[in-house]
C-alpha cells in the first residue's frame, strides 16, 4: 500500500493541507478560515476535524499515513511538541499541538516554524532542487528564512536560525519593529518598499508617477513600485536599485557564511520576477567573495503557496 | 586496551602533532618544522616518518589508533582525500594526502580545513563547552571561520562556508587581497588593525603615542595598537572602536544568521582579551536581534595553539 504524508501549512488568516506521495506529489489540496476566536482555541481541534474529515471523505484509512508535519507561526518547542507567542493566531500561552493533534487524529505529528519548512518545500521539490545546502529567503510583509546546510535544517541554539530579515544592512538605519536599527526587513520586505519609496519620494525632484501618487496621498505597494520601475518610472527605478542593493549585500553575506549551493528568494516581493532577480544579482556579484561567487547562485522560488504544505509534509518523513 | 587519536596541525611554518584519548585529553605534543622545499613534496612523507617514530617512541602499537585527523590550508577535498591550493606550503598541485599517510602509517586518515579543525577543537574542549551550535572566528594574519550548526561542521557547497573574513562590513570600504571590497579581514585580523590605525593617524591630530610612532616610520603591530588602547592613548582607543564595531557588526550578523550558543574568537588579536571581547560586545548587542542578543554569547578561545591539533583528532572519532 501507498504511503502518504499529511502537510499543514498554518497562518494567520487560513489553514491549508495537503495530502502528498513519500515522493512529494500533492494528489489533494484544500483549506480552512483560521478561527482565531478564544485565544486560538478552536485552531487544533478544526485542524484535527478536518484531517479526518477529508481522509473519510477520500476514502483512506490512517494506517496508510507516515505522518502529519506542520509549519506554524510562533516559537517551537520541537521536542516538546508545542508553540508559543504565535500572536497572529492570538496564541499567547503553551499550546500542546503535538500532543492534541495525534491523539484527535491517531496521525504521528511533528512540526517547525512556518520559513524553516517553506525552505524546506522549496529545497524538495522547489527552486533548491533537493540539494543539501539551500537557503531560503521569503520577502513578504517581513522577512523569513530558512536554511539547510549540509543536508540539515538549522535551528540555532534558541530556534532563532536564518533570521535573515534583522540582518543589519544599515547601521543607523530605519528603526525595526524588534527594536534594532537597519534590519533588511526595513528595505526590502513590502513594507520596507514602501518605506523606502516614499522617503525617495521626498526628495526626487524629477519626473515620476510613484512621485505623483505618493504625493497625493494615494495608497503605494511594493508592487506598485516594481511595475512603475519596469515601466521605467524614474523614482520607481532608483527604489527598486537601492531595495536590490540591501538585498544584494544580506545575501552575498549570507553566501560568504554558508556558501549554499543555492539562495531561493520567495514571498509576494518575488512576484517582481526576474527583473528583481538580475538587479539583486548585480549586487549579490559585488558582495560575494570569489569562491562562493563561482558556486553559489540566486534563484526564484517556484512553489508559490505550495512551499507550505510540500515543506511541512517533508518533516513526516522523518516518521518512516 | 585504551583507544587513542592522533591530531596534526599542518602549518607554513610548523608541523604539530598530539596524541589523544578518545575523550580529548593531550597526552603527548610534538612538532617539527614544514619544510615547503621541492613544491612541498617533503611534507606528507615527514608527516608519515614522524607519526611512526613517535609511535615506536611511546611505546605503541598501531592497533591502538582509531585514526588520524588533520586540519590543513588549502582547498581539502573531503572524499578524495585531497588538498590542492596550499600556497604557503608550496602545493600548487593536487596531494593525494589521505593514500599517502594511510600507506605510510597503516592508520585510517581523515582531514578539514585548518580553520574549521581549529573551530572544532574550540567546540570540544575549549571554550564552545561541547556544545551543538558553536561558532569560531580567528582573527590572525587573516580572518578565518569555523561553524559548527546543530552538531555539524558546515562546509558549504565549494567548501567556503565560514568565510566570515569575507563578509562585507563596509560597502566601497578597504580592497581585500581577494578583490571585493570591505571585507572584514581588512580591518580587524592584525594586518586590519595596523591598516586601520594607519589611516586614522593620518588624520588624528591629539597627542597620542601611536600616532608618534606611525608618523616617524615604525613598525606598527595589532599588539602594541591594543597595548597602547589599555594605556589610554587617544588614537589607539578609538582605533580599537572602529575593529570592535566591525567586528560586532559582522558577528552579530553571523549570530542574526546561524543562532550559535557562543561565537569563540581566536588568533592572534584575541590575545587582547576581555579588554576586546567587552568591546566588541557592546556593538555585538547593538547589532544582533533580542532572541539571537539574549541566546548567543561572545567568548574568547581558551586552547591557544592545541585547538587544531586536538579538532583534527576530533575528526578522526569518525572512524569509531
Amino acid at each position: 500500500m501507498d504511503r502518504k504524508l499529511i502537510g499543514v501549512d498554518l497562518g494567520g488568516t487560513t489553514i491549508k493541507f495537503a495530502i502528498l506521495t513519500d515522493s512529494g506529489e500533492v494528489q489533494q489540496k484544500w483549506s480552512v478560515e483560521t478561527n482565531i476566536l478564544d485565544e486560538g482555541s478552536h485552531i487544533v481541534p478544526d485542524i484535527v476535524e478536518s484531517i479526518n474529515h477529508h481522509i473519510k471523505l477520500y476514502n483512506m484509512d490512517k494506517s496508510q499515513f507516515i505522518g502529519i508535519g506542520m509549519g506554524t507561526p510562533g516559537t517551537v518547542d520541537r521536542e516538546k511538541g508545542t508553540v508559543v507567542g504565535a500572536y497572529n493566531l492570538n496564541w499567547k500561552t503553551v499550546q500542546n499541538v503535538k500532543a492534541d493533534v495525534e491523539a484527535g487524529t491517531g496521525i504521528k505529528f511533528t512540526m517547525d516554524n512556518d520559513a524553516n519548512v517553506a525552505g524546506l518545500g522549496e529545497r524538495w521539490k522547489g527552486a533548491g532542487e533537493n540539494g543539501s545546502d539551500v537557503s531560503f529567503v521569503t520577502l513578504g510583509t517581513g522577512i523569513g528564512g530558512g536554511l539547510i546546510a549540509d543536508g540539515q535544517l538549522l535551528h540555532g541554539t534558541a530556534g532563532a536560525a536564518g533570521e535573515i530579515g534583522h540582518v543589519t544592512v544599515e547601521p543607523n538605519g530605519y528603526l525595526c519593529t524588534c527594536g534594532k536599527r537597519g534590519c533588511l526587513e526595513q528595505y526590502a520586505s513590502a513594507t520596507g518598499v514602501v518605506h523606502v519609496a516614499r522617503d525617495m519620494a521626498e526628495e526626487f525632484s524629477g519626473d515620476s508617477e510613484l512621485k505623483r501618487q505618493t504625493d497625493d496621498g494615494q495608497d503605494i505597494t511594493s508592487k506598485l513600485v516594481f511595475d512603475l520601475a519596469k515601466s521605467g518610472d524614474a523614482l520607481a527605478v532608483r527604489v527598486v536599485d537601492k531595495v536590490c542593493y540591501y538585498l544584494g549585500l544580506a545575501l552575498g553575506n549570507l553566501a560568504n557564511t554558508l556558501n549554499p549551493e543555492s539562495i531561493v528568494i520567495g514571498g509576494g516581493v518575488s512576484a517582481a520576477g526576474d527583473y528583481l532577480l538580475k538587479q539583486v544579482d548585480h549586487y549579490f556579484q559585488e558582495f560575494a567573495f570569489t569562491t562562493v561567487r563561482n558556486s553559489t547562485s540566486l534563484k526564484l522560488a517556484r512553489l508559490g503557496n505550495d512551499a507550505g504544505v510540500i515543506g511541512a509534509a517533508s518533516l513526516a518523513l522523518s516518521f518512516n
